[in-house]
């Protein structure tokens, strides 16, 4: 089929049966035919998903997670009668699907640090990165983007903040931007007292009040560690210093953030909140495509606010500028913190207010050092995540692991 | 003085006495010393401020109205023992102030349809125009806009609504835009009803919300007809048909206007609603300088709110794009008849609600035809005030007129 096709642009989508990774493979559907093709997936376990998006999209290679998982994806989809893909499997099987040969764009789009090797593998050989991991930018922003620049790879975010920025950034120099504001919702608590944050229960933390995410996500965003974590990512991808990235609360979520010029000028980007907007700009630019979703209504919104974040009840927002800061291995310290702890609060064995207990207790354990090489960002991963389950052992006590 | 000054861009303005006028010379002191240097001023009958301008800024040429303020000024600036800067009157010293030799840039501030050969003039020469009359470009857009892509200059709004669509399009793709929004305060009526307008006394009308400007544009932005006249103006500057300009009530002017692109992304440009930032910009650009005003608090607002403009108890929107849509020499019929509209409800012979149907009857009665040369454009002003005073006479009766 493909043979036929002219200027068709090679995809591949690490982490495809997700919510980026779903709402990916519908904004290539509703491009005009034959501008993209899905060259190569990876998933985790959605085996019913995955083996939907391959009947759909015929890629030549797919990622699991397992050889478990492997075998079940080849039973569907031999009971389907869908013709096999190359099936590869584990963090060899992300870099493969990453590096495929065919794909000039590579939407990284797993969550947390497990997208860190594939994607940096991706930008050294020079493909466009449509960015939706941000853990892998504060793991080792460096890294990932020395080696962007090294091979010319472009790294367009697709988080909604920092793909705003980039759009406001068009046409706009550098050194004339005095700081750029990434907007907050402000999350399920941001109107709630600390005791009322400290009893949430996860079915209240997932509660996000205008965007529909994953639970990692949507959990960061409810410890406000998701703005702390953009903050970090804000200055690899734009490069800000800590002092000239500010958050703003903006409950609405209309403005998806905003630059501000040395002359008071400030540029905003504004939408609805649908991810498939930001994932086609990061596919398509410098190009604009039209799009089918309806577009923003500004007088259907009863209007629009904005507020100072709450540093005292959001402690994760200093944690974050104080790793952005200090730099070297710590930001990657406080990324693998932060991913035990989010998960050990969904497993209901601590609190909301504990996330950043764990997370402050190991960075102030943290042995800083410089984040120049693959085997130190890895050792560190590993490190803060030994840490951090010790602490988090300590204050959940004899609570039993649940599934969330 | 000057002559030391390296790099110095000679600046002329046109209306120096007015809110713009002196806005621009507090920007222009507050630039950079040297950047730019005053070199002709025409303003009206106000002696004293002008001789206060010509002290401070030491023009070689300035223009007043007629010879008697002339008279006055030069006793004036005697007594106070300031050099005699050379001074003309009327029209012809309103186009040599546009023409100075040394002006490389000409910032047109005049109130209505003076400022229409001036400007002419200046684009014809190749200067860069900082327009803040827009009458002018409704007027005679296509003569406008043809000098100046024929002599290459620069025509740089000072409008805040269209200095900010300016400052949205840098970066953009024309043909990736799919309409312009220009924002609108609703001036002083947005939440009375019809009959309220109709007994709306002067002092109410000039009762801004947000912006302080001049009379006309203050009457204007109470009728929406400065929004009409601006849609026209945008057509002009960005090229974008009616049906791709539309107009959003903002109440608090925070948001001073905005871009829909294809992809359904808003950019939009916030600011204070001080008219020292376009003015700078237009000077500036494409440089941005740094600004001492304060910049833009959203947390110091209570919120930001839109809704679609009545076009019912404002029915000078839909006369604007009437003429727009017909062309030809009607806008300039239609800003004729406004102009003497307003003139004869500041001086209470007609009242506000009488505007709109001022202006209507003018252009009903219109013979429409190209507005392609001088002649033309001003035979139309003219015939178009004649007709306006005629209809203004048969309403207002027996009615005197007073000074406003």
């Amino acid at each position: 089929m493909s043979e036929s096709r002219t200027h068709s642009s090679g995809v591949a989508i690490l982490g495809s049966t997700g919510s980026i990774g779903c709402n990916s493979l519908r904004v290539i559907e509703s491009l005009t035919p034959s501008r993209m093709q899905v060259v190569a997936l990876a998933a985790g376990t959605n085996v019913q998903r995955l083996a939907d998006q391959i009947a759909t999209h015929l890629p030549e290679l797919v990622s699991v997670d397992n050889e478990a998982v492997a075998h079940d994806l080849r039973a569907s989809l031999f009971a389907r009668d869908i013709d096999l893909p190359r099936i590869v499997t584990g963090e060899a099987g992300l870099v493969e699907v990453a590096t495929h040969p065919q794909a000039d764009c590579v939407i990284s789009a797993t969550v947390g640090a497990i997208g860190f090797l594939p994607t940096l593998k991706a930008l050294e050989m020079g493909k466009r990165v449509a960015l939706a991991n941000k853990e892998t930018l504060v793991m080792a922003g460096e890294l990932m983007t020395k080696a962007a620049r090294k091979s010319g790879a472009e790294l367009l975010p697709v988080d909604s903040e920092h793909n705003a920025l980039h759009q406001c950034l068009r046409g706009e120099r550098r050194e004339e931007v005095r700081r750029i504001i990434l907007t907050a919702s402000g999350g399920p608590f941001r109107t709630k007292n600390r005791a009322e944050m400290k009893l949430a229960s996860v079915a209240e933390a997932m509660q996000h009040p205008t965007w529909n995410m994953g639970a990692k996500i949507t959990i960061d965003s409810a410890t406000l560690m998701n703005k702390g974590l953009e903050v970090i990512e804000a200055h690899w991808l734009f490069g800000f210093g800590p002092q000239d990235i500010d958050i703003l609360v903006h409950p609405e979520s209309v403005v998806h953030s905003m630059i501000e010029m040395v002359d008071g000028s400030v540029i905003a980007q504004m939408g609805v909140t649908d991810m498939r907007h930001a994932i086609q700009y990061a596919l398509t630019y410098p190009d604009r495509h039209s799009c089918q979703l309806p577009p923003l209504d500004l007088t259907a919104i009863s209007g629009l606010h904005f507020e100072a974040p709450d540093h005292d009840r959001f402690p994760c927002i200093n944690l974050a500028y104080r790793a952005l800061s200090e730099g070297g291995t710590l930001p990657a310290a406080m990324n693998a913190a932060n991913e035990e702890a989010v998960s050990a609060f969904l497993n209901e064995r601590i609190c909301l207010t504990e996330i950043p207990q764990v997370i402050e207790t190991v960075m102030n354990d943290h042995r800083n050092r410089p984040a120049n090489d693959i085997q130190t960002i890895l050792e560190t991963d590993h490190q803060a995540r030994l840490a951090a389950i010790a602490t988090i052992e300590t204050l959940s006590g004899h609570k039993e692991p649940q599934n969330a």
